[in-house]
């Protein structure tokens, strides 16, 4: 069977993946895990229980999204969602991938815990202001950094680090800590673009559990419970 | 000139791409940082103000730990600290790098702050039990993983991942949230293991500012005021 990816919903970071996989144009299936529920059999999927996770055609399981995209865009070079090993513009790549998921995502990391807790805990302010300042200097370095390019990776075409951008860059204001369009103007700007790409809008209604349309290869859903027999010992 | 790798003192994660350089063979030198001084130039190699970044040859600079590392394999596969692109021994580095540097890194974060502020701060005990959860989570995993194993990675030698992890799994011990030895049996074995390796021994000594003896082919220090104009535009 062709590779499935398992994709967390509420608002996960999977989201780049799905946009990544649409994008790779091979064909793929997706598996939906609640991760509010987080139901028991995923943990043989994914031993920490996070999504998401590349279940490949031999029944092995690839986990971390850094090393998803890096794989999705591997399969097929010639689609430049990114770029041969051993070549500046796979360094750079795998820079910005870094960036993306290590700094940036970490720096909402305070404002998540805070969203779990008790209106009142006096935690949740602390968390607040932690995870403000952090997100606040990440979204000025990504603001810097489209200055004059297209695409978030400086290359001529969109790479594997805008489709994950686009699933990340949402939460500032998911979480009510920034006014994009205000604050950080070429970051909402590029995030328009992409919410324009029939792939982000594919995820959306994937995420959403609305009809999607594939522009890619898309061939349906399969459940946890019909893919366990496939996993590897 | 050879590359230059950029390290931060105290303690810093750079510490990973210095065994890293070790084990690779090739001549490199160093640039020592001190991030609690933070000097105004290192903001034009770093825009971040980040540690590690390696100064390529012709000038250009790269950054994060993890795209570091990579390009340190790739510079001589048959080294075999990494693997080629395409295939699964590759996509596992990459997951055991992005575990490393995502999940793990980032669960010590709160404590690196609570360690910065001041003594009978209430927010420094909350942000503590925050950071002992995630990295117990953390080791748990790596102990599990190391289980049956010779190296983190799961092959038949070292790679970077090695590198890496003995440079940031101290940090438990360090922020005073773990016993190793006790609670992370393999963990505590696999750290000792490493210890013993002259890389590791020389990543030491060059932290602390004492004579190191290198097994690679470390040539000297280099300090940031004499690179600064070999820094490309
Ligand atoms: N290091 C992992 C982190 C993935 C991650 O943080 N996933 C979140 C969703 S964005 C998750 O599954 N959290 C667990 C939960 O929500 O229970 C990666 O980059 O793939
Ligand atoms: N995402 C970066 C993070 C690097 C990082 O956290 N560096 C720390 C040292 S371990 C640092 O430079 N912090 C800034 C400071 O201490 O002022 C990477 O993986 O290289």
């Amino acid at each position: 069977m062709e590779p499935v990816l398992f994709y967390g919903i509420p608002h996960g970071c999977s989201f780049g993946s799905i946009v990544a996989l649409e994008w790779l144009g091979q064909p793929y299936r997706l598996s939906r895990i609640d991760m509010l529920a987080s139901p028991a059999p995923y943990g043989r999927v994914n031993a920490s229980r996070e999504t998401p996770t590349l279940l490949l055609e031999d029944g092995e399981t690839l986990s971390e999204s850094f090393a998803i995209l890096q794989h999705i865009a591997a399969r097929d070079l010639d689609r430049k969602l990114g770029f041969p090993q051993g070549t500046r513009a796979h360094d750079r790549l795998n820079r910005t991938l870094a960036y993306l998921h290590t700094s940036f995502h970490s720096a909402f990391a305070p404002a998540w815990i805070a969203y779990k807790l008790a209106e009142g805990d006096p935690a949740k302010a602390v968390l607040r202001d932690i995870a403000h300042d952090k997100a606040a200097k990440g979204y000025a370095h990504l603001e810097a950094l489209l200055a004059g390019r297209d695409w978030l990776d400086g290359g001529d075409g969109r790479t594997v680090a805008d489709a994950y951008l686009v699933g990340i860059a949402r939460w500032g204001e998911d979480l009510s800590l920034f006014e994009l369009a205000r604050e950080y103007p070429r970051v909402h700007a590029h995030l328009q673009k992409l919410e324009a790409d029939p792939a982000v809008i594919f995820a959306h209604a994937i995420e959403d559990g609305l009809p999607a349309t594939t522009s890619g290869r898309f061939l349906g859903h399969v459940s946890l419970e019909e893919l366990v027999p496939r996993l590897a010992a």
